[in-house]
Formats: structure tokens, sequence, C-alpha cells
């Protein structure tokens, strides 16, 4: 047994962000394995081996630490590139996005994740600040490199560019409700960086 | 009392599509009125002056009836102006639709259907089939119209066209839970129109 295994054994000796890490990995682990109804604070504990009272103390409901295991667990698979070529970085992540709702099995989670939070507050508030502006954030920071650099119009809107890129992809998953697959992401792109008007207009 | 009134008042009498068109309008007021929930089959019954039979008969839930209502109500309010210019029509359309989101009481309903429709894979086929789709294929005729004439890019996709302008809202509204409202139709519109790279480039 290792000695990290050792101190491990001791209860109450992981320090809080372990053992908070630890928590936020299974309930990722199971959101992805079974769906949002399975992410409880029960089978949580269980799987990370710390308590119910542990995780009351931090997450205030099952939805909103499912939210955030999702941002964390996503968000090492969700990189944002930066070879220098925006058009190229920005087709690369959002195949990986569209490979991960429809290959890595996060289009179900995903979908419930949403879908419950426009009836529960409290899952809404954790969603959208643990995942959905984060990312937001993130891409933003990427485009915003590319503006810097002569890619994209000094006036272009980013925020408006992450609405038509995955919010597009949004549009398809949770309200038009049609298949789509990561083919899509290089017409998205092009269609957000150079327009649907003719280019002479 | 009128002709049609006094025919009303007998029971059994009035045509099927005149009994269908009353439940959808009623449950159209419901669902706006008082959001998702309050859409069960004996208040529309009631409010309809119908049977909660012929309702199950037509419909094969609430969330489906509710669907249903939504467009039927939303239609007229969502036409797609055509004056010949496409910019000026699609920001007509977008300001109208942000506005009957955002002033005429439809963000809450919109999100409680959408949301419970991840959960409920009949209130998705009612949802997508009864709604999305349709209200995409109108967009899409009044878009096609203006690729005839030259004004969108023979190559454009517009069904992408459709994700980054309404699915723009929906991003908004459902995934990033910011408030936003008709102001953001220009951006969109221009974006997807011009783009977001250098006009030089």
């Amino acid at each position: 047994m290792s000695e990290t295994a050792a101190v491990r054994r001791g209860r109450g000796r992981r320090p809080a962000a372990e053992v908070r890490a630890g928590a936020l990995e299974a309930a990722g682990r199971i959101l992805l394995r079974d769906g949002m109804p399975a992410v409880t604070f029960e089978r949580v504990a269980t799987e990370a081996g710390c308590s119910k009272t542990t995780l009351y103390k931090w997450w205030p409901s099952p939805g909103a630490l499912a939210a955030e295991a999702y941002f964390t667990h996503s968000r090492q698979l969700l990189e944002f590139p930066d070879t220098g070529d925006i058009r190229a970085d920005l087709i690369t992540q959002l195949e990986a996005f569209v490979r991960w709702l429809k290959e890595s099995g996060a289009q179900a989670p995903v979908s419930q994740l949403v879908g419950a939070a426009q009836l529960d507050p409290d899952l809404a508030a954790a969603w959208s600040q643990s995942y959905a502006i984060p990312r937001r954030d993130l891409a933003v920071e990427r485009l915003r490199i590319a503006q810097r650099q002569g890619q994209l119009r000094e006036d272009a809107d980013l925020h408006v560019i992450v609405d038509q890129l995955w919010g597009a992809c949004y549009h398809r998953l949770l309200v038009l409700k049609v298949d789509f697959d990561a083919s899509i992401a290089e017409r998205l792109v092009d269609q957000a960086l150079y327009g649907a008007a003719p280019r002479e207009a």
C-alpha cells in the first residue's frame, strides 16, 4: 500500500480540497454513466468515500453538484486550442464538443441538466455559474486573442460568436431535437466567420 | 344570443375542428398565464367546455397539448414578414420573437416546455413536430426567397442561419441564463449576414 493510500484510509485525514475533488470526480462519473437522476448525495458519498454531511456543506442540492461536476469533468476534454489560426481552432474545438455530446455519452446528461434547470432555480444558478458562463469566458478569451491578431473584426461581438457556434449545437440538441454530427462544425464556423450574405454585396 | 352561440350551447353539436381549436386556444391561454404545470386536461376541459375524454383522444399528454397550443398561439404573432429586404425582415422577426419572450410572458412557459421535453420523450416529440420544426420551416421558406433573389449566398446553409439567429436567443435563455432584450436582434442578424472575420481577408 502506498503512503498516499494509507493516509486516505485514515478518516478525516484527507485535506478538504482533495475530498471535494473526489466528490466532483465521482459525481461526474455517475452523471455520464447513469444520467442526472442517478446523481444523489447518497450515491456520490458512497462512491467518493465521504459523508453526505460533507456534500451538503458544499452543494445546496444534487443538481448543483452535478452541474459543477460536469464542468470539472468536461473542462479538460474541451480545452480551447491556440495554434494561431482561429478558424482551425474553432473547428477543432467544436468538433470535440460535438463528439463529446454524441460519442462520449454526454448528450443525455447535458440535456437532462439543462432541462431540469428550467424548472429548478437553484440548479439553474449552479449550471450558469459553474458551467455555462465559465465556458463562455474561456471561448471569449481565445476569440479575443484572434481579434487582437486581426483575425476577427474589431467590432465583432465575441459573445454573439459563442451563441452562433455552441448555441447552434444546443439549439439542435434541445430545441429542434434533430440529430447532427461533428461535420456540422466547419459549416458553423465558416458561416459565423464569413457570413451568409454575398461577399461582394 | 347569436345563432353560433346558440349552436355552441347544444352539447355535441360543435364540429370536431371547432372543439379542437377551442381546446388549443384554452391551453395556450392557460400556458401563457399560469405556466406549464397549470396545463392539465382537467383545466383545459373546463375552460374549453369539452370533456377530458375528448382531449385524451387528440393528445397523448398535457405536455403534447401544451406544445401544440404554444405553436398555434405564437404562430400569428411570429409571422415572417416579406418586404423584399431580408436584413430588415430578419431584424423585425427576431425583435418580435424576443419581445414575445421577454415582454409578453412567453419566456417562462417556453423554458418550461423545452425543459420538461428533455425528461419526457412524448413531449419532446410533440414540441419538435408541432412547434420547433414547423417554425424552422417557416423561417427557411423566407430565407429561400432571399437566396433566390441573391440576398444570401448560393452556398449559405439556411438551417445554420436559423440556428445562428433563433438558436442564439435560446442559448441565452436556456443554457447561459443571461438576460437580453430586443436590441440583440440587429447584432445577431448583421453577424449572421456579414460574418465576424474582416471583410478584406
